[in-house]
């Protein structure tokens, strides 16, 4: 893990833009986090921060940069929690696949001519990129957690909600999730879904004008989490309310803090 | 407004059992609320106490009493609200009438039987109840109104979602209502539903026993207010995890606090 920039935002927090490999990310840690190996020593007085892996949409980094680390801000300043975000396989200035593109096309044709989208293009849109996007989490993982000052608990947030399924389910490490309900989830999801443990917290826009309402309220009844809150709020896809991100910060405090 | 007996709680949270005309009720104030005229001066020096109307559900204040406290005093040591509380007509310790006892009898007939709860039973066992327990309600509140210290914005919450529905339509005071889903509601009530504004936060309990899930989803769904929020939890009736004791004290804080 290379760190190629920093800077200082509000509330003395500190962003770190970094790749691993051909991955880009950013790493956001509190203002009295320690940030080198020299203060290694009074690290391991205090407990490690929580982590918060904020997971974007397949739009791009740079497009989705204000929201990212307004997120993270919040938590860092507010909670004292560190969060990273990388880069999706395929979003960004990483390369394309041929799939995905056509995946992706027709897509846009089935929502423009208002047809349904049929499960052969959800699953060549979304399993493709689960698979690839797995490992790479879980190596950024491996990487963020040997940083002096992390090690401590890892919560996931994001809008791929395929990806928090398969994450929740096969990396131990993630402790709590929470999702955006979406109707483009590949029917094998849900079987996976069912064999999700860990407690989450899934936002819903009620008027999702891209998502089935109902398909998402079967998917959260689906999770086998005992614990598991669905939050459900008026508007479109972008219109999730401010106060949620004191709620979706204080869910992780409740899993992530003793 | 006749008080008859008074204790301090825990936290300095002053609770004090009243009469009015023939209702019992129960009201907590904060540690540094006044609590005499003697006091007004200081009292219109800052701004009034919020007061959060607490609706029992129809099994008597006496049962009722250790949560319904509980939450009061939360409510008034962590965020400084008034609360209030009234036994509703036919509950405890107050007159019956034929046409209820009825309707109690066949719902209990019709669940023990495991049979689908006819409109007919709903409404007779409902409707009345809301008739007679609105202008309660409001005579209450115009009398805890004109006690010193209260007087702030007020807010309802309760587990008879019908009054709160009939209340959050008919009393302009009440500015925002936390309400308890169920689905044991007339069909007329969603046409008032439809016609309530205020901004809203609902609890619902995914496999509560009692209550049909579809039902409750569509009664959200009728709302007319612009900002209602659904927070779905794991479990049965009276599961409702203790963290959304603090997630209604900040939807109440949001809106009846500048």
């Amino acid at each position: 893990m290379h760190f190629n920039s920093e800077q200082r935002l509000d509330g003395g927090v500190l962003e770190r833009e970094f790749v691993l490999g051909d991955i880009p990310g950013i790493l956001w840690t509190p203002a009295d986090a320690p940030t080198s190996t020299t203060t290694t020593a009074s690290a391991t007085a205090t407990a490690p921060a929580p982590l918060i892996l904020i997971c974007p949409p397949p739009l791009g980094l740079r497009k989705m940069y204000p929201r990212l680390a307004g997120r993270a801000r919040y938590y860092a300043a507010e909670y004292g929690f560190a969060a990273a975000t990388i880069e999706l396989p395929g979003s960004g200035e990483r390369p394309r696949w041929d799939a995905a593109e056509q995946a992706r096309a027709d897509l846009r044709r089935a929502m423009e001519a208002g047809e349904p989208v049929g499960d052969e293009i959800v699953d060549a849109l979304v399993l493709p990129l689960v698979e690839k996007a797995v490992p790479e989490w879980r190596a950024v993982l491996d990487a963020l957690l040997s940083l002096p000052g992390l090690g401590g608990p890892v919560g996931y947030e994001g809008g791929l909600i395929s990806l928090g399924v398969r994450l929740a389910l096969v990396e131990p490490r993630i402790a709590a999730a929470g999702l955006f309900a979406g109707s483009l989830v590949p029917a094998a999801m849900f079987e996976e879904a069912r064999r999700v443990t860990i407690p989450l917290h899934v936002l819903l826009q009620w008027d999702d004008e891209g998502n089935d309402r109902q398909a998402s309220l079967d998917l959260f009844d689906a999770f086998g989490s005992e614990e598991k809150t669905l939050h459900a709020n008026m508007g479109g896809h972008t219109g999730v309310p401010r106060f949620e991100l004191e709620s979706g910060a204080r869910f992780f405090a409740r899993h992530l803090t003793r």
